[in-house]
């Protein structure tokens, strides 16, 4: 089964984003055996749309178009796709009571522009969207099936998986399928990484390819063959290996967020925590608390930015930061303690380095950072070098500090 | 003058690998004032090309063309424009000297394989590429231009800016040239955003786009003119008299950082900052942070996200949490307050709200923040209902928090 997408919006032709949906949509097509032939990208233009998606249907039976459903005049995707085929614009009545009740709920009017969005082609399933206001469509007409999906990354993705991926794999054939799996890396340079899966002698089907976002290296694993079930064994036996060979470093797999990992885990454990963040700055506590429920687990932490507050706030005695540093293990040590102390959590994170670009000394590099765990009476604390500049260093402290938590939460971490 | 791309690579459609060639092609051409009307990308096939670029040469007289010209068999470009064409290849006695020299100087004979990148359309001018061994091309057919740019992100790069920007110039010449303007707005929905703007009635040239992104509403100003300086004082313009209409909610034009500008107003003023969080869980130091050099006006923090450690840690009075609530105005001031006494910070943030999905109540929404601004006698405070979910409130609201001490240190936050 063979498929086209067209994606809407001049700020992809003017380079002001950049066109995610194409990876996204390409991967998911390609484990559902669907073969992409042709993208193409067209601004919010009526003519200039409807011309593309004329030639586009007449060259495929399957037509997935991203984006131009929103509120806006210069949303025009269904209008566009309706006059095409001939079809009415009708209310759907299910959208309209879901706009009146997200708007209600907050004692706001519903704006004017955004009744737009009740309005489908006639015929159209209409996909609801849990992540936003604009609801996805399939409309077909003869042989041909087209489905709009809203444009901004997250909906796009919600609809996909909960409406489109299910009544794709009912109308898609079987082939050669792929499937790939994504294992997260932290802590090492994509060329550390590389050297160490060159070792594995990991070679042909599955293939590992590599994608490097700072404080992180994405791992891919993708087994082609004509099977799901034989392709999703493959992967996964490769995937087992590579994280066996770097697993201190793997924080997570596929869409599996740590964060919410370890909030599942201290939930399940009855357990609370707290933070005490220097050169991450809060990242760990936002992290922490960018999952729905958390105050359930999370109590709160500081950011003893200053050495100052290191000691009024969190306890950490002047002479360790004096003999040993503010960035050391003892004053992590402290920190850790310090929080868990004020706040009465179960487990305390301290974190101390050096993001950079400034305050490196001969000894204490750029992304020395050190990361101590206090949970009862067990205290753990490791020296970790981070590659790369501040972003990096900041986002591989803070996985590495939300990893440790996991793996101590596991019973995979051992102390000294 | 207008233009169309076509990338080419199977990796593009199968998602192995995101079009970044889309983004910076996209930006380069509309600073260039070529209004570029669509991107196609099309797999390593030889018929699908063809039928792609004949489609493209129909439309448009300027067709940019990204891959294919590397030494494998998959490479399809230049033999597909030329037979398009009916233009011979020929051979490039510079590329094949070129050639020559760089697998001399590394002792190795010249693969056979490569040898296909000597051959150009006759008549092509070839564009050395010193970041690679395929060299791009131009070729020009009556009205028709077809540049050709090598894959690889770095070698495109190089060879778009040390030739093809140069030779644009001067074909794009005097036409219509675009100048945008991109002015970012929080705490209002795109909807509410449109509804404004509509009001103000502007229309025609300039235009106003919108992208949504949680939290965010990215306005863009585009004015077509055939003047540079035309065009940047026309969006110019309009963004200055957008501006005034949703002052409170803009936090920054184009590439400006709004944690970066707040940095160098406390720096400027010599004065220090610190924060108490509860929803935005730390994002807003998080923010502060990441700028390198936060040290000098950034103290620290406190993420209070449980009513315990708003008590204990920060002094808000148990009696104010238990006669108006976490989330109120009272408990907002009052972490702001004891902010700055914990740090001694010349100023203090306090940031309470409901996230969401859980904790609404009937007069308390989910979206509902309250945050104050502590700055020595002075105090403000703002009621605030942010759209969207959780991560649309929380940036909503960490944004709206870092531009009122933007305005605040610019003269333009007011009391009461």
């Amino acid at each position: 089964m063979q498929a086209e997408i067209v994606f809407t919006g001049t700020e992809l032709l003017l380079g002001e984003v950049i066109n995610t949906h194409a990876q996204f949509l390409g991967r998911e097509l390609a484990e559902l055996g669907i073969e992409v032939t042709l993208h193409t990208a067209v601004g919010d233009n009526h003519e200039a749309l409807k011309a593309i998606l004329q030639d586009s249907l007449a060259r495929t039976d399957l037509l997935i178009i991203t984006g131009g459903l929103g509120p806006t005049e210069d949303d025009l995707t269904s209008e566009t796709v309706a006059a095409l085929l001939g079809l009415e614009m009708v209310q759907d009545d299910n959208t309209l009571h879901k706009l009146n009740l997200i708007f209600a709920r907050r004692g706001l009017p519903l704006p004017v522009s955004i009744k737009k969005q009740v309005f489908v082609p006639n015929g159209a399933i209409v996909l609801p969207n849990s992540a936003g206001t604009a609801p996805g469509l399939i409309v077909r007409s003869g042989r041909k099936t087209i489905i709009l999906l809203p444009g901004p990354p997250n909906e796009l993705k919600t609809v996909f998986e909960s409406h489109v991926k299910s009544y794709l794999k009912t109308i898609a054939g079987c082939g050669v399928v792929m499937h790939s799996t994504v294992l997260k890396v932290t802590g090492l340079s994509e060329s550390q990484v590389q050297d160490r899966l060159q070792q594995m002698h990991v070679t042909g089907n599955p293939t590992i390819s590599y994608v490097a976002i700072p404080g992180e290296v994405h791992v891919r694993v993708t087994a082609r063959v004509n099977s799901h079930i034989e392709a999703s064994r493959m992967a996964e036996e490769t995937a087992v290996r590579i994280t066996t060979e770097l697993s201190d470093y793997i924080f997570g797999q596929d869409d599996e967020l740590l964060n919410e990992t370890v909030g599942a885990l201290l939930l399940e454990r009855g357990l609370t925590i707290s933070a005490a963040e220097s050169c991450t700055g809060g990242q760990v506590m936002k992290l922490l608390t960018d999952v729905p429920g958390s105050s359930r687990y999370f109590l709160g932490g500081i950011v003893s930015y200053s050495n100052e507050l290191k000691t009024d706030l969190l306890g950490v005695p002047g002479e360790v930061i004096a003999t040993y540093g503010a960035v050391s293990e003892q004053t992590a040590i402290a920190m850790a303690e310090g929080i868990c102390r004020v706040t009465g959590s179960s487990l305390g994170l301290g974190i101390t380095g050096i993001a950079g670009p400034e305050g490196e000394t001969s000894e204490k590099p750029v992304g020395l950072v050190f990361i101590a765990l206090a949970a009862g009476d067990k205290m753990f604390c490791k020296r970790h070098i981070f590659p790369g500049q501040r972003t990096g260093v900041r986002v591989g402290a803070t996985n590495t500090a939300l990893n440790m938590v996991r793996r101590f939460l596991l019973g995979l971490l051992h102390q000294g």
